[in-house]
């Protein structure tokens, strides 16, 4: 067992075709076995999205001889991890890894995010998990200048296991290897979307909207990931699925509820 | 202003249709002036999915003498916040409300709850939000018997205001109002859901899967939201949208990341 490979669950939001899921892929096969479950169309912000009232299919997508199984799945993210651990893999993943994502996934974007909520649901079933995500929306972004330091990442939560509850919000800047400062761990930015909906007519002369939005950060904290990643750091945040605001209990119990 | 009745946006993921959302209507109605703004069409398990790569319709469904404004919306109950605040509302609401949910979204399904995001996001917003959800899954399900507490719960979150960076969780057991024994402030309980996938062959011979599963309360704790549940309370969960795990991120910067 002590020398078996770890076997490495490989997922994300942008679809099993991108090029993001696909560096992801060149960097874990380095480390260990690898299995591929993702979604077979783009999934971004579907957030904690499951499919219940619906059929999910499931596609083996890799030839016998590759070194890599992959299946495309018609679900969310979420779907693909429930599915690869129920269905696909003989055994508990020693990691699951999700992207990188074409696009920051920090600060509360955690909460929107496909790639995250597939990293949630595998720490919720107790396996280590990872998102990571790249602050370039370009689907020929240049992942190169990152695969170091996501096998570094890789290797570090492979070795030291994280934290109980826990898993890891990785992303990083858009700039050349050389010019990363480094990594560090972060707590998430408090930040919300400014909507801004663009309001149309179809060709019928119905209303219809497209969602846009503007980010703002309200944090000028600088342990904050908006702050690395805006001074040329990688950031790291733990992200817990306990959503309990337990620092909260106590001034809820002086409510009036039981009068 | 000291007069003014209070404003109260109304949303839910059962759609804008589910004797749920007519209740809290019903009761929300005796408090204040509402606008309801929900799904044109069940939305459970959208956890905080948006429509970034879709068109989003609204279609105002009340008349002109109807007391209460309401509208459908295509998107999601996240989406139905958004757009609320953006497009439909002339001022901040004083209260968001989402529910009254048909079945549980206590513990660890508050993550995959479209009811709960819908909240949340109000949240985010800066807006004092409730998810409300009752233990009955049943379309016919008797909301009659928690509707007091349902009052007293958004009356109190009108005059004590919430704590900066939360919104409530609440869960009624089900069972007859004389047999409530009170409300509880919770902890999140520690559970997941047991996948076991049914899969089945289409009418032309390819597999596919319905998502099915056992939900495992793994938490023995009587502070928590399924004990009190359990024991006949109603459950009042603080849950936070800072997703950070600040407790590990000490042990986290022992790690050797940047060797």
């Amino acid at each position: 067992m002590k020398n078996q490979k770890p076997l490495i669950l490989i997922t994300n939001d942008d679809g099993v075709s991108a090029p993001g899921i696909r560096a992801l892929i060149d960097t874990m096969k380095t480390i260990g076995e690898v299995i591929v479950v993702a979604p077979d169309k783009p999934q971004s912000a579907m957030g904690h999205a499951i499919t219940i009232n619906n059929t999910l299919y499931l596609n083996k997508i890799s030839k016998e001889n590759d070194t890599v199984t992959e299946y495309s799945c018609s679900g969310t993210p979420v779907d693909c991890v429930k599915l690869a651990v129920n269905e696909i893999l003989k055994r508990k993943p020693d990691l699951c890894v999700s992207g990188i994502n074409h696009g920051s996934n920090s600060s509360i974007n955690v909460i929107y995010s496909g790639t995250m909520s597939a990293a949630v649901e595998a720490g919720i079933e107790g396996i280590p998990a990872i998102g990571f995500s790249l602050l370039d929306y370009d689907w020929n972004a240049d992942f190169q200048q990152i695969q170091s330091f996501v096998k570094k990442i890789a290797l570090e939560t492979l070795e030291k296991k994280l934290p109980k509850g826990v898993v890891l919000n990785v992303n990083f800047p858009k700039l050349k290897e050389k010019d990363i400062k480094g990594i560090k761990i972060c707590r998430q930015a408090k930040a919300l979307w400014v909507e801004k909906f663009d309001k149309r007519k179809t060709p019928f002369g119905k209303d219809y909207y497209w969602l846009s939005g503007e980010f703002v950060n309200q944090d000028k904290g600088e342990d904050t990931d908006e702050w690395a990643l805006e001074n040329g750091y990688i950031s790291v945040v733990p992200v817990q699925f306990d959503l309990t605001a337990h620092h909260t209990i106590q001034e809820l119990n002086t409510w009036n509820l039981n009068g």
